[in-house]
């Protein structure tokens, strides 16, 4: 490995830099929850896709924030969920199966050509032509995107196989939520230019 | 110094930790901009104080992003401004003046015993007992809040004093901006939970 990294104060940084990919697909909430199904191009408010179940600026706490009251209502940094090719194709090879469809982990976009798409910072910019996402955070694998992947591969099996296998092996690979910075269409296959900023490790001492 | 950090396919790595610290004071927007005055409690809704000008979801773009249209609307993630007394103090020394007041750089809240406040990763939770803040950014010294600093302490000096001198001093130690995740009141003088998540620096190869 390679760290390239300067120490100042004792903490560890590294400078802002651009990094090239494409825009391979797109998608859009469908039934059941939470696939979604393919579009050629997004229309984004800064509030996230009209008329589907991520769209506001605020939304119910749920599950992922236990510490919150159920349905208490929050800032939504969840509008847009963001794969890439390269990490859906590591997590397929480790559960051992074809392939992982996007639609069934409820992408709504699909990225190629930016390596550890999962880890870019929160705050990193995703630059489309028109539109930008803002990085808010990594999105945790869950069981109910395990389900849909399940019932897609093996649809006879009974629960406790490939429903299980997803959240343990798509850990770091899953991808990331987005809200949107500047609002516009997005395109399948036009390029994009992520913006990671300046990163320093954070350490009390 | 000392780094404890974990590397995996050769990225460096932290976990995620809780740091404990006190929220001194608070104080809300005034006149002349960027000013803020004093008070005991801040009722914050999801989209900031009301009444001020950061509320809302939304902004317009300003010289900060050359990059968009000025004016164009953009999401925010200026709601809340946060300083710590540290670094309020290590600036003042940079400066080799007797204090900076929270006031004259436009504060919202000032904490205590965080040590390199301003270099909390994006979506690190500020959690007071009522509220929540998450932290969007590091806020970039600007010249305008060197104008306030250069009014209150030299205000019979010619421009290019400490107008000038508090941008170049106070990067890395400006604080940052925040949004509001959970609504609610906050209070001047309570404990205040820090949760930084775990840390990756992204790297390409």
């Amino acid at each position: 490995m390679t760290v390239i990294a300067s120490v100042s104060s004792g903490l560890v940084s590294l400078p802002g830099r651009e990094v090239k990919g494409r825009c391979e697909s797109l998608y859009v909430e469908t039934e059941p929850y939470p696939e979604t199904r393919q579009v050629t191009e997004l229309a984004l408010e800064l509030a996230g896709i009209p008329g589907t179940r991520h769209y506001g600026f605020t939304r119910k706490a749920g599950p992922r924030e236990p510490w919150y009251g159920r349905g208490m209502e929050m800032r939504s940094g969840r509008q847009i969920t963001i794969v890439s090719v390269e990490e859906l194709k590591a997590i397929a090879d480790a559960m051992q199966v074809d392939r992982i469809a996007p639609e069934w982990v409820g992408a709504n976009v699909v990225t190629s050509g930016i390596v550890n798409f999962t880890l870019l910072p929160s705050g990193t910019r995703v630059v489309f032509a028109d539109a930008t996402l803002v990085v808010e955070a990594q999105n945790a694998p869950c069981r109910i995107a395990g389900k849909a992947i399940a019932q897609h591969l093996t649809p006879d099996a009974p629960p406790g196989g490939l429903d299980l296998a997803f959240p343990k092996m798509a850990k770091g690979l899953r991808g990331v939520v987005a809200s949107v910075e500047r609002a516009g269409t997005i395109r399948a296959g036009e390029a994009i230019a992520v913006k990671v900023p300046p990163q320093t490790l954070w350490q009390s001492a």
